[in-house]
């Protein structure tokens, strides 16, 4: 992760947050968080590694000897190194009681052992679920991070358009098949991890557990792919369909709705609409031509430092978007034992609207 | 993951561990444990997912409406579904004030971010580290686990058996080329995921925190390989060490100590040792030639549903072994800017000693 990214001003920003919210130490494990304040990965493990920002300004990095090197380069945070025989959550309890921490949040993914180990020494210290102050300025992204979900996203495009102008005919070949050809080909465009790639033909494409298989792919079937992977730091997800030879009319007329529910959802993107009537947009469409049951899921996802991550565009989400937020836009139609359709594109909002990131054509791909 | 394990007998066991403890309820999010009790893999994101082992032998699944169909087939377990606007942990609280749940403990890796929630739910509810109770029966494998992670050793054998007999020389080759061997034959092996394969040359193989790079291996320079992987549901796991040419009369000595380390901690498993006094067996071997500073780590770590569990084979372990408990095997000596060693295999605790899983020779292997 290459980064000229303020992290000093970003945890300067979250104290103000915490002063205000009552809390004196902000604990947060590898997560995505994490990689938001510190700059850098940690690994997840059952060895107890953390950052602890401090109200009264001062940080901490508590690791484990063997990794301590990945942190001996943080600019103002002390690192605390544990070894192999010790209690790390002692260590963390010894520096809140010195500090005189009476209230600490935690990350959302924070394990619980560590959390309820820590309440053991901390009896009379308060804690709490620190999501909202981690997501609050994760959600909005500032110029550097939607520059780097751009060039993801124009990855997963190249891949896309790669994928697409090599391909004769999916006939015949199996859904694994494909599915090794787009991992390679994101790995060649350089994504650091490949979080997914699932292809589904046919039935396969209504249901979001199939993955990929031995299923060999028929004329006319519609292929639904969904592939996501972080570049350099950031990540690219992005759903698009292809068949073979001449897709059934019904499956054209599927397409259709769908498209024309993710396009009015992308219109109804603005500063300050809730997330959920962003979800409602779309789900309308899809519900007046009588496919609303079908539409099993949220609209979408933010999208940054995680492939999922707040906002999430749900109906019972009334966060107001901001200029700068970054989530997808998948609106799907899924017919049991029939067929799939999903279209997903990354979009920003912008000051009077909002703009795609990823720029694939819409249409339903037709190979020969 | 294809399995007979009588799943019915491990929620009943530990049913009766609960109710020693005075734990009603326990509730097992996506991990190790899960797959233990509930013998399928459940996926783990912001989307709530668990089993609850209750102590009054009602189970119950909690699962996104998505994610369903993998758990409609499960006997004897309840499935609550949840829906994209509900609230899941709300759900929990309502199932729990049913049955009258007075505590209820969680696995290590529970998310704080759900457990905080249903602390908000259920005020009056104890919430406790269910670890133990979820480690005690994972740590002493039956013998259809047995068999499990003899075959999982099996194919990680087949893999380093295969590197060694297709490698004339490594001298010229990349790091990074030879980890992608290894992971292409992990994966023709049959594994359905590669959990790590790390390759260091010279003063790289001295790092933890190295896992292949483009340095270029010479003549004579000691390559680490440490790779692990799931096969057919359970991990396998080993380290050797290759050379090209003729390795330095220093680091043929240093193998030597750490060969010999091996064997002693290997001669000290039995039945009713603590786990400690396994590390200390090796340690004291490496410690006794002046390399005890440069051992940096533990001996070793549990192995099973997860490449990592209990029981941990560190010096502050006092868990006595039993006959069934594996764990790896792997001492270590790390000269920084120089090189490292470390031997790994997996053993199974038997009633007179220990056998070994992986059987790969321990020679330091020499390629022309």
């Amino acid at each position: 992760m290459t980064t000229t990214i303020p992290l000093v001003h970003r945890r300067q920003a979250v104290r103000t947050s915490m002063r205000s919210a009552g809390i004196d130490l902000l604990l947060i494990g590898p997560s995505a968080g994490f990689r938001y304040f510190a700059g850098r990965n940690a690994i997840l493990t059952e060895r107890f590694v953390a950052l602890a920002i401090g109200a009264d300004g001062r940080d901490v990095i508590f690791s484990p000897r063997l990794q301590a090197p990945l942190y001996e380069t943080m600019a103002g945070v002390e690192l605390r190194i544990w070894d192999e025989t010790e209690d790390p959550l002692a260590a963390v309890a010894a520096k809140a009681r010195a500090a005189g921490v009476r209230s600490i949040a935690v990350n959302a993914e924070f394990w619980s052992g560590f959390l309820l180990q820590l309440a053991v020494h901390l009896p009379d210290v308060s804690l709490k679920n620190g999501a909202a102050l981690i997501e609050a300025p994760r959600m909005v992204k500032g110029p550097e991070e939607i520059a780097a979900l751009a060039a993801a996203a124009a990855k997963i495009d190249a891949v896309w358009a790669e994928f697409v102008a090599t391909t004769d005919s999916m006939v015949g070949h199996t859904e694994l098949e494909l599915r090794a050809r787009i991992d390679a080909m994101m790995r060649a465009q350089g994504f650091s991890e490949v979080t997914w790639v699932d292809v589904g033909a046919g039935p396969n494409g209504a249901s979001s557990l199939h993955h990929g298989s031995d299923h060999v792919i028929a004329a006319g079937e519609p292929v639904v792919f969904d592939f996501a992977g972080c570049y350099e730091g950031y990540y690219g997800d992005i759903c698009r369909v292809a068949v073979s030879d001449e897709p059934h009319p019904d499956y054209v007329a599927l397409y259709e709705i769908v498209r024309e529910a993710q396009e009015l959802a992308f219109r109804a993107i603005r500063p300050g609409v809730a997330a959920g009537a962003i979800d409602a947009a779309g789900r309308e469409h899809i519900a007046a031509h009588g496919f609303g049951p079908l539409f099993t899921h949220r609209l979408g996802h933010g999208i940054g430092l995680a492939a999922h991550e707040a906002p999430y565009i749900v109906a019972s989400n009334d966060t107001p978007l901001e200029v700068g937020m970054t989530f997808s836009n998948e609106p799907g139609v899924y017919v049991p034992g029939r067929w799939g359709v999903r279209i997903e594109d990354i979009v920003v909002v912008a000051q009077d609207g909002a703009t795609r990131l990823t720029q694939s054509p819409r249409d339903l791909v037709r190979f020969g």
